[in-house]
């Protein structure tokens, strides 16, 4: 079930400097920010192969990663993004066998345009895992 | 520089429970456990892709994540480790550009059986960073 991880999420206080840093400091192509309200973030992903780095700040009053920069003020890692076929069957899998999906349980629509999920951290060791949803192309399946 | 995401390390306080909840409810492959005492941990890793997921297991009596694990008891997102071609390389780009490199500088052997070094998480928005040096295979190069 569990496909290729398809980013990891950075929660920095300052998306300009950490842009910066990446581009300057450690030479990588980074992607212009875009707004995402529905998520309360602002996003920009490092290209760095397969897998993206994507760092967050916070947008708005009521962004979901401010409480964790309030507890980690100079920034951190957030979450994992896995990949999966079919988002709503992994779900009910999940339920199914008593892990929790924060919020009301149904997608919303990721940076990507794709659908995502959140796991409860407190069903995974502590670890804030997003799964999004990618269908297999034609050549893959 | 910052070549792809080799892996994510995350810290949990039990192996076991941790390969067995990403096998049995997350559906993925989970290799055996390695122990490496030279980085004072026992690893697995989740095979779901390029990138992997480690899993890691404080082992012997000065672990490194062992302090980790006190501030994270259920345990936590620990690392990111990228690829570079050249360690070397990178790291004295970096040093001069004011990054600082954790312990002695010099490289470690990883769990790949390649050199690994750690950048100082407060240098990169409290993000611990691992560059680990893979050489370009000729059908990239």
């Amino acid at each position: 079930m569990l496909g290729p991880v398809n980013h990891i999420a950075l929660a920095v206080p300052d998306l300009a400097e950490a842009m910066a840093r990446y581009r300057d400091r450690l030479g990588a192509h980074v992607s212009a920010p875009q707004v995402l309200p529905d998520h309360g973030v602002t996003v920009a992903f490092v290209e760095c192969g397969p897998t993206k780095v994507e760092l967050l700040e916070p947008w708005g009053d009521a962004s979901p990663i401010a409480a964790f920069l309030a507890r980690n003020p100079t920034g951190g890692l957030h979450h994992i993004c896995h990949e999966v076929g079919d988002l709503l069957a992994a779900r009910d899998r999940l339920v199914s066998e008593g892990a929790r999906i924060l919020g009301d349980g149904k997608p919303k629509i990721g940076a990507h345009g794709r659908p995502v999920l959140f796991l409860h951290p407190k069903d995974f060791f502590g670890v804030l895992i997003e799964l999004e949803e990618v269908k297999p192309t034609s050549a893959e399946a």
